[in-house]
Formats: C-alpha cells, sequence, structure tokens
C-alpha cells in the first residue's frame, strides 16, 4: 500500500469485493453500504493492546517474499486448475505439502466436484463479413450441435429488450452486448454487478424464447481482445443452449454491423460434462495455546478457470493466507485460539467446497469466531468489508475499525465498510459465524478476471506482501484476543 | 484535444512519433530535441493572416463525422489489409471511389508490393511444463521445417548478452525477453526504439551464430496476453530462420522457468513469399487556384498487418487525410495550391509505396512545399514534428510554431518539436521537400500496435474529427501561403 501514488490510495478507498462464481450482493445496486465507511480511530482499545505485535509482525510480512515464492511455483508450475483437472489434484498435493514443510498441522478434507471439460471451440462470421470469430466457451456450457450450428444474430442490450423482442429470437443466436461499467471512485466495481448477469442467466433466458445459442460480451471494462469466462447456469425447464464469450471488439463489432443488415454466425462447442470427480479442501494450522477448539478461519479458493494461471484468482488469495500463518510461526507467535487457513475447492463452477466445509463443520461453527475470504486479487490491502448476522454486524464494524487502525503502517486509512460475505464463507453466516472479505485496490482486477492474463507477472511481490502482513494481523489479533470479535 | 483532461495534456507534450517498419530515428535515444519544444506566439504573421478562416476551418472540421464513418467503412467492411491481399486491393478502390465521391480528382499510381502469406502458426511449451504457447509470426518469417522444430530455449536480453553467449545459441530457439519502457512524460514513447530492434534483427544476430528460431517478446509496455507482430529482416549471408513474437507474459514466463533449468519448445510456422502483387497509392487531389503544380503532400498509409482492423495503424491516418481535403471543399475553400492526399500502400513491409513515390514524382518535389504524414494513430492532435534538410530545418520549425498557434482552440499549446521524418515522406526530403509528422496523444498506440486489438472502438470520433481540424488548417494555409514555409 505504501508504493501506491496518495491518489491511488482515496480511488481504492471503495473498490470493489472480490467475488466468484455468479452471486450479486446487494451492494451492487445500492451504494449507501459505502456511507458507513470511516477511517478507524487509533487510539481504541483493540489497537492499543496489540500495536506492538502488529508493528513486528508488519515488519516481518513487508519483509518477506514467501507468498510470491509459493505463488510462483502455484501458477509457473502447476498452472490453471479447473475442478477435476489433474492440475487441481496437483495444486491440492503441493498445498498440503507446502503448509506441512512450514511447520503447520495439515490434512485435506475430501470434495466431489463437477468436471466439465472444455473442447474445440470455433466460430466464424459468415455475413455481412467473413473472417474468423474467437469465442471462449462459459463453464458448464453444453456443445453445440456435432459440426456446429450457423444462425443469424439478434443483439441484446438488457433482458427488457429481450422480452421485448421475444418473437425475433426462435432460431436466432442471441448476442448480450452488454457494456460493464469501469470502476468509480464512489461505486468501486459495481459494474460486475451490472453485467455478469447476461453471463450466468443469459442462456436460460434467451432459451425460453427459443434461441439457438448465446455469445455473451466478455465481462470487462477494459479489453485488449480479451475473452473472458466464467460461469453461468441452467434451468432444467428450458432447453440447454450453448453459450459462449465473445470480446469486447468483436461484440461492438457485431453490434454495428447488426444495426444495418444481418449478421450471420457459425458456433461450434465441443464440451464434456464428466461425472463428479474427487478434490478437496486443504487445511493448514496454527494451533491455539489456550483454546486450540476456538477457530478463526482465514481461505481462499485453490481452484481456477481453464485459462491463464489464475494468479489473481485466486492464486494470491491462497497463498496469502498460507504465508500469514507461516510468518507468525516463525516469529513465534502463537494466540490464544486456532487459525485455520481453508483453501476451498470449487469456488468457482459450483461452490462445492464451500458448501461441504460449511455442512462438515456444523458443530464447530459455534466456536468460529470469524471466516475471513480473499479473493479479488494479489493487491494492496485496503480494509476489510464486513458480513454478519444483522444482529452483530454493527458491533463488529465497530471493533474492526478499532483493530484496524493497527494497519496504518500499510498504508493511511485501513476502511472497514459494510458488505457482503465471500463465496466461500458466506455458507457460515448462518451458522453465526461473523465474516470479513480483504478489501484491496483491485481497480485493474477485471481486466485480467477469468482471462489468459490472469497471470504472475501482474502481481506485485510488495503488494502481496502487504496483504500477507495485513491477514496476519488480523488472524493473530483476532485469535488472541480475550473475547470475540462480536461479543455485545 | 480539448475532451482531454488538462493533465493528459501534459503528458501528450512528447508523445512519440508515428513510426512504421522498423525505423529507429535519432530521437529515441536522445531526448533534447525535446528541449526546442516551446509554445506558439499567438500573434505572429501566418496566425493574423489566417486566423477567420483557420475559426471556420476548426468549427467546421469538429462537427464532422465524416472521417469517422469512413473509418468504420474501412475497418468493419474490409478489415485489415496486409500487401498483397485482397482486402488491400478493396481498400484501394474503396479509397479511390470515395474521394471521387467527395468531389476530387482522384487516381492510382501502380506499385508492385511484397506478397508474404501468415499460415498455420503454433508452439507449445514442452519442457519443464507442457502447454500450447501462442504465437503470431512476424511479417516475412520464413516457414520451419516441415512439421515444425523443437529446441531448447537460450533467453537474451540483449545484443550484447547474445555475443557474449554465442557459444550456446547453435541449435537453439532464442528468445528475446526485452522489455519496451513504458511512455514517459520527458521521453514520449522512445521505448519502442529500444525494444524494436530485437523484432526486426533479431533473426539475423542469432542466425549468425546458428540458432535455429527466434521468438520475440511482443513489442509493447501492456499487455493482456496480447500478440503483437510487425517487420522482421533478414541478412542474405546469413540462414533465415523463422521468427515469432509471444505475449509479454510467457516471455516472462519462459525467462522464468529458463532460469532454474533447460525450456524446450516446439515450434512450427507455415508462410509463403508468393510473387510480388500488384498494388496502388490513391491520390485525391483539391487542386490549387493558382499554382495548381505546386504541392502540400498529406499522407497515411492504407495497408496494414493481417490482424485486427488497422484503425490506428493506419486507418486512422487515411481517413484523416480523406476528410481534411474534403472539409476545405465543402466550404468552398480553395487554395493558393494543390493539396494532394496520397494514401501510400505496403508502409508495414516494404515501404513500396513510398519509394515509388518519391522516385515517380522526382520532378514534382522541387514544387512540393510539404509532405506531411499522419502514422500514430487517430488521437487528439498535439503537434508536428518537423524534419527537413538541415539547413531550412530552423526557418520551418519557426513558421510551423506561428501557423500552430491557430490550432489553439484544439486545446492548449501547440507543439513544434525537431523530429524525424514519417517512413512515408521521408524519400521526399532528399529532393528538398520539408517534412511533418502529425504528433497527437497517443499514449496508448503500442497497446494496439499491430495487434488483433487495432480495432475501431479504440477510436474516439470526436478525437479523431479534431485530427481533421488540425490537417485541413495546416494543409490549407500552407498551400495558401504567398511564400513557401520554407522560404528564408
Amino acid at each position: 500500500m505504501t508504493r501506491l501514488a496518495p491518489v491511488l490510495l482515496v480511488l481504492a478507498a471503495c473498490a470493489a469485493p472480490p467475488r466468484g462464481g455468479d452471486h450479486v450482493p446487494a451492494w451492487v445496486s445500492d451504494t449507501s453500504s459505502y456511507g458507513s465507511t470511516v477511517v478507524v480511530a487509533p487510539t481504541a482499545s483493540i489497537a492499543a493492546r496489540y500495536r506492538d505485535v502488529a508493528a513486528k509482525i508488519i515488519e516481518a510480512a513487508q519483509k518477506d517474499r514467501g507468498a510470491y515464492a509459493k505463488l510462483a511455483q502455484l501458477t509457473d508450475r502447476i498452472g490453471h486448475r479447473l475442478s477435476g483437472s489433474p492440475q487441481l489434484v496437483r495444486a491440492i498435493a503441493w498445498a498440503a505439502q507446502t503448509m506441512k514443510d512450514d511447520g503447520h498441522v495439515v490434512r485435506t478434507e475430501k470434495v466431489m466436484v463437477p468436471h466439465w471439460v472444455r473442447g474445440v471451440e470455433e466460430a466464424s462470421l459468415l455475413a455481412p463479413i467473413a473472417r474468423p470469430l474467437p469465442v471462449l466457451g462459459l463453464g458448464g456450457s453444453v456443445s453445440t450441435p456435432k459440426g456446429g450450428l450457423t444462425a443469424n444474430v439478434v443483439v441484446i442490450h438488457d433482458f427488457k429488450e429481450l422480452e421485448a423482442r421475444a418473437a425475433e429470437i426462435k432460431g436466432a443466436i442471441v448476442l448480450y452486448d452488454v457494456a460493464m461499467p469501469p470502476w468509480t471512485e464512489d461505486k468501486g466495481h459495481y459494474g460486475y454487478g451490472v453485467a455478469v448477469p447476461y453471463r450466468t442467466r443469459g442462456a436460460m433466458n434467451a432459451a425460453k424464447y427459443g434461441a439457438v445459442a448465446v455469445l455473451v460480451r466478455s465481462v470487462t471494462p477494459n479489453s485488449l481482445n480479451t475473452l473472458h469466462t466464467g460461469a453461468m447456469r441452467y434451468d432444467d425447464a428450458q432447453p440447454k443452449i450453448p453459450a459462449a464469450s465473445v470480446t469486447v471488439e468483436d461484440s461492438l463489432l457485431i453490434a454495428r454491423l447488426a444495426a444495418t443488415g444481418p449478421v450471420k454466425i457459425k458456433l461450434r462447442l465441443e464440451s464434456q460434462q464428466l461425472p463428479d470427480a474427487e478434490s478437496a479442501n486443504v487445511i493448514g494450522e496454527l494451533v491455539g495455546r489456550e483454546a486450540p477448539d476456538e477457530i478463526v478461519v482465514i481461505g481462499g479458493h485453490l481452484d481456477s478457470w481453464d485459462v491463464g494461471q489464475g494468479a489473481h484468482d485466486d492464486g494470491a488469495g491462497c497463498v496469502t493466507m498460507m504465508q500469514a500463518i507461516t510468518v507468525l510461526k516463525r516469529l513465534g507467535l502463537q494466540p490464544r485460539r486456532t487459525i485455520r487457513v481453508v483453501l476451498f475447492t470449487n469456488e468457482e463452477n459450483g461452490v462445492r467446497g464451500a458448501k461441504a466445509y460449511a455442512t462438515d463443520h456444523a458443530a464447530e461453527l459455534p466456536k468460529t469466531v470469524l471466516a475471513v475470504e480473499s479473493d479479488g486479487g494479489g493487491y494492496s490491502p485496503r480494509g476489510f468489508w464486513v458480513a454478519t448476522k444483522p444482529e452483530v454486524q454493527k458491533r463488529v464494524v465497530e471493533r474492526m475499525r478499532d483493530l484496524a487502525s493497527l494497519l496504518q503502517p500499510l498504508g493511511s486509512s485501513p476502511i472497514i465498510p459494510d458488505g457482503h460475505a465471500g463465496t466461500d464463507v458466506e455458507p457460515m453466516i448462518a451458522g453465526g459465524v461473523p465474516t470479513l472479505n480483504l478489501l484491496s485496490a483491485n481497480q485493474s482486477y477485471f481486466d485480467v478476471h477469468h482471462t489468459p492474463a490472469d497471470t504472475l507477472d501482474k502481481v506485485d511481490p510488495a503488494q502481496l506482501a502487504d496483504a500477507v502482513a495485513a491477514m496476519a494481523v488480523l488472524a493473530y489479533v483476532v485469535a488472541d484476543l480475550p473475547d470475540r470479535l462480536d461479543t455485545p
């Protein structure tokens, strides 16, 4: 954070929360939650109690490059790791071994995950001009008929227009040419929530009117002819039709061409939905010295889409948590409670890891004092979104503002807004677990999100180390406090 | 220009000149030329004489969207247009007809051009990890042996290192992992000149030591896994070896992998160098009222690389010049001399159009009072680089500073630095023709240059209209002045 210009820190104050799959949280269309953002008071009680140890943790974490070294192993040597892939199996084994090597108590917990495999993907514009059309199938898409399908395109800009033009849709390929609004200072990355429903629900909605396939403008505010994949859903009441993304550039081109006459496209997608595959959540613990059965969960997701390296999404979140407990261990810091790193599987296309964790650990949830996720990229930390049961929300926000003042050495004014829960920790809220979401200066996140460009070189080692510092301080303090964060 | 924030205008003051092929002008390694940049005096004589007509031209050009409409036709309907392609043939016919339709005097002048055709291009990393490696052949590259070649990689960071490691090169694929430094306020896009020699001369230099192929990091400061093609040369004294670009991301990955052990790659390129093809320069004239045989040449190049749409490079330059004389004609403005639009062919991989023009029009060069090129993208105009015979350089700069004050309505402080000549007008300098190069706020130019992302959506209609305004004023005034710009 200290390496960013002041203007960026200001801009970063409202950066979007991390988020995977197709979750579109309430804050997306409601900016009022930003109104509660305040600078934390530097003299409050948690801060006073932990100032010295926090400074020591920050100093050690900022010097440390272990998180980046781990990320390089995960991304360069294993690569992307979609659920069901051999790479995810390798990543799970690697993460478990790496945490063992760091001296932690490690186990894996079996989870069965969907196993979708991309095949041949090709498309062409046939009229009014003829040229290849790069496409990237959405995760879970069915195949086209063997050899592909050819149809005219109907360009749609929102679901209302889809309904209004229902009569034109039968037999057509629907293109959703919906722009993702850029990051803004007051709303952050709210634009993801504006555009992503067309990716997740576009196929089922168009199938209702007889569309034969859908194309979706890649969900990003910035493109260099960049294809973005992501999750989609089907409705069992509707035919399942194939769905792929096109680049922003090609979406705009097709819209321009369609404004003056028919546009014909050939699309061929071949994919396979195989039987569920065995996978696992990976768990590593720094066991507590007084109340080892009370737990602070800190996690990210180890799976990724099957393009790029899954560096920001979410390799960075995983190695941040792995290194946070390693930094504490090397400092000889053993908090009162246990800090448990959970590397969830299958966040991107099923959330099976998170659901399994919440179910399998239901008995432990009353003693789980906090669950924190990082899934917005490995950028400079800026604060934490808070999402809890309504009755404790205010109290947790209040105490987090106190605690977060310990992070001032990482930059000015950590922020603690009300927010939505991270996808992987959300299922624990019903069990009474307060959750946090690491908020970072991630304005460029959606440039690379779910693309071949989500690669190690996009991660700054010093920013990643700052994220480790923020997480190590947070986890240590919450695990060591005499009372729970949500104690009234 | 008026649509840019003040900070961008300041930044733009030293934006790099447009430039094609492999020209690396002197300013690239010499920033002293920027020292001569000054704000033009608003009360000087040319400005005083032409203030009213310039204001009228600017008002008309800024309202006009004809250049953008032309660019949409060229890019969306014809597409990219490499020398020898059917699209370039269509573009030539389209440009001639379009200028005729606008009421200009039009002809084409035959030029034979190289005809290189890209074929199958594929590569894979084989060790230490296995995955596909996207590549884009450099223009003019020979093919690999049928079925491809497989070799270990030697990663090189500059030509000195190549020499120092000559013994390792035999039988290897050389990867030039050379970063293009980003745009800076004081030096502009000097970084292109730093990196591009590895694209143009990398193959011949590596062939000297027995390399079997070269890979070149894409020449760009910003990448979303973006492949950039471009020109390369062979040395007849050395074996011709195939050459392709890789993305910045993959270049960095291979360099990281090679730092710890052998990296093996398979590369397959199939291309064809066919017999020279017939092409043409397209010429459209607004004939002068008093001295029609005296000429102001304004031009761009109609050919492009065979990716994207060639929108900024250099469709924008062509339509800017086409529209400049159309705006003048519609205003009923016929200057003393002739304004001649020349749309050069084959700038990208041969410069045959420019050479043919200078040769075929040698007798006219003494009466060619100025030649101006735009080949740096269709961005907000910022001024003009001046490149002339040394003995008139100072005088032309001086008078251009006077003239350019007429462009103040387009934004503050047009700048007139000493510069290098545009590729297509450079051959005229020896014939005594002063040349200018349109300087624009093109900081993002090299993000899309020679890539699939050089598309119409990257061009802002209002910025393009401002470029038309700048060119129309410049061309009109120089064509109408009582004396030549270089009159002592």
